[in-house]
């Protein structure tokens, strides 16, 4: 009587989302304190202080007729005015404000422009391991999504993407500082992968767009992600603050389309008829005033270093086996038996919530987010030596 | 290159937006006080002053790493649990918050619940003249728009309505109080369509859903809308608070399933699925928090019912026809030549901006929103006045 594919998406809800609410559940039986719940990307560091002080800024000195009113659908000018001239400075490349759509969020980035540019039988190629709900919005746009395997150190293996790219390839996502690896790709690694856009563009005589997934693009432990529309003119980036300035359940973003985008004002429009077609009428506009005012500003991101160094430094001593991420706050740990699934199980005798990685494309690994107070990492460390414990028996 | 569908929604935008964008330009060009600008249903009147408090306290008074932090992908439990209480209360109707779901306003409140709804080949009801993204909603849903008309008060026309059904139907939307017209359907007017989709139901062995798009539900001068889900039990109520609280540009509404709704827990779990499927990851949190210590409190809505009086008032003494609005904020006034796109373009010489009737699936009338300071009303009389004196000559 309703949508299979909507309830099934309901039912299951993410693996991350389920666990997310276990842990709730299991906080209230047995204290927060007593849970460590490392399964959702929820930031656990504040909004810098610019953030609630403009929003107190705006309550007072805006006028209160059109404070919380609708913007366009695009979005407030002063914000993506503001948007372009970071760009601009920041990274080199031309933008402008009128290529610029705010959204609700990275999720909403994504699933506007991958409608934008769906025609019937496109195919959306990803690189694995990859954030699971990249399926449900390639798969809720129309696409099939076709998977290419990272190598072992979760670099991209430009042979496997080659194989994934056919002349029905309409997007390649790239998400660099990457969920679930932590890996920030290279400037190297993807100027051979714009080549290899390039080249299949060329051959197919259709362009093959280049989504480049931001939202961890500020979470970076030395490493600099380079700026793909400085690499690849085909690229369009979708960005959300909701790590950068910990805004996460305020849902503000962005798409920005570079000019040197091909058609980019059509596909501007295209963008702009997919938000209009899947309800989202303008991003939050009080979030568009604090975040004209906060672009290129963050919470204090050194708090996520010194997460990633107590965790990574104490389960690599334990015997746990994971490369070093270099961004975003997660470690990719190896499962130590075959199932990540029967891991998790195992570890949530610990009280550790941990999310396997089944549901990110590739088998044998465990996400571990450590965007999470300190104390909750430091108490873990017990749990976790004693659950590898168990397998040395 | 890109998916035509979603292009032309772009580059047409809204007939209402454009003429919105078109009332900015001209504002900046001979001054805000030159422009009489009745396209957008954007409350003028502020938020009440507890909305902007309560803004206050959260940032006072909750844990800075908590407030702007992911809610559950149905929202905050309290959010759920005051709405479900306040629906108890106000209208006599079991309501749990289990049943519901946060959205990012009316336009996410109805896509979601289309998107639930939608299997194949299935078609949605509306009754004409009505809201115009009703259309692209239903279409970007995948079903077939089916139009009903109303009679020549723009009452529900039972026959008519009974003659747009067939087993295909899937979903009829109801808004009342109505946008365009202002009608306020009678509680023995919502019986008999209540009666009609019961029998209807009946007869092809599969629920009718009634879509009840209330987002005007509190702006009404004397008549009070009947609660639909205590009449037909197969209704999903599609709520937003961008009238009520002036909240447009917040996006921030819900989606509420009365447990007597047949597979309401599956029907939930489909809406969570579609909210997933089309990016929307959770309502804006802040206000989530907002509207659980506001929900039931309002703007000062007796301004609209003065700008109702002067407007309809005036307009009616000089020669124009319409049926007095019960509810809302928008006069639906006959134009006085046969196309109502040529009476609009000759209203903009006067630089009066309305929206002609078209859009809403219906000929020869003109929409006019008085949520508009009420010194543009005055202003505008003359104005108003001297156009229909260029028919009379």
């Amino acid at each position: 009587m309703f949508n299979k594919r909507m309830q099934k998406l309901g039912e299951e809800r993410s693996v991350i989302r389920e666990l997310f609410e276990y842990g709730n559940r299991r906080k209230q039986e047995i204290g927060a304190e007593n849970v460590f719940d490392f399964s959702l990307g929820n930031p656990n560091i504040p909004a810098p202080a610019a953030v609630n002080g403009e929003i107190a800024r705006l309550l007072r000195e805006t006028p209160e007729e059109t404070l919380h009113g609708y913007s366009s659908a695009q979005g407030l000018y002063e914000a993506r005015a503001a948007i372009a001239k970071y760009i601009r400075v920041k990274f080199g490349v031309p933008a402008e404000p009128d290529l610029i759509y705010m959204t609700c969020g990275a999720a909403a980035s994504l699933t506007v422009t991958l409608s934008a540019l769906f025609e019937e039988g496109d195919e959306c190629v990803v690189l694995a391991p990859f954030f699971p709900e990249y399926r449900v919005f390639a798969e809720g746009a129309g696409y099939r999504l076709v998977v290419a395997e990272t190598d072992k150190n979760f670099r991209p293996d430009l042979a496997a993407l080659e194989n994934a790219i056919t002349p029905k390839t309409k997007a390649v996502i790239v998400n660099s500082p990457n969920n679930p690896t932590g890996a920030v790709y290279t400037e190297g690694e993807m100027r051979a992968l714009a080549a290899l856009l390039e080249k299949k563009s060329k051959e197919y005589g259709t362009p093959v767009f280049l989504l480049a997934d931001e939202p961890y693009r500020e979470l970076t432990y030395g490493a600099e992600p380079p700026y793909l529309p400085a690499l690849y003119k085909n690229t369009v980036v979708c960005y959300s603050w909701s790590k950068s300035l910990s805004l996460a359940g305020e849902r503000i973003g962005y798409v920005f389309i570079p000019s040197a985008c091909e058609n980019a004002q059509t596909l501007f429009h295209a963008v702009c008829g997919a938000g209009r077609s899947l309800g989202f009428v303008c991003a939050p506009v009080l979030f568009q005033r604090v975040v004209a005012k906060c672009v290129g500003q963050t919470s204090d991101l050194a708090e996520y270093k010194k997460n990633r160094d107590l965790l990574y430094g104490a389960l690599t001593s334990f015997g746990y086996e994971c490369v070093p991420p270099e961004g975003a706050f997660y470690l990719f740990v190896r499962s130590p038996e075959a199932s990540a699934a029967a891991f998790c199980e195992r570890a949530k005798k610990y009280e550790l919530l941990l999310v396997p990685s089944e549901s990110f494309g590739v088998g044998g690994y465990v996400r571990v987010s450590y965007c999470v107070p300190r104390a909750v990492i430091e108490k873990s460390l017990p749990a976790f030596r004693a659950l590898l414990g168990e397998y040395k028996k």
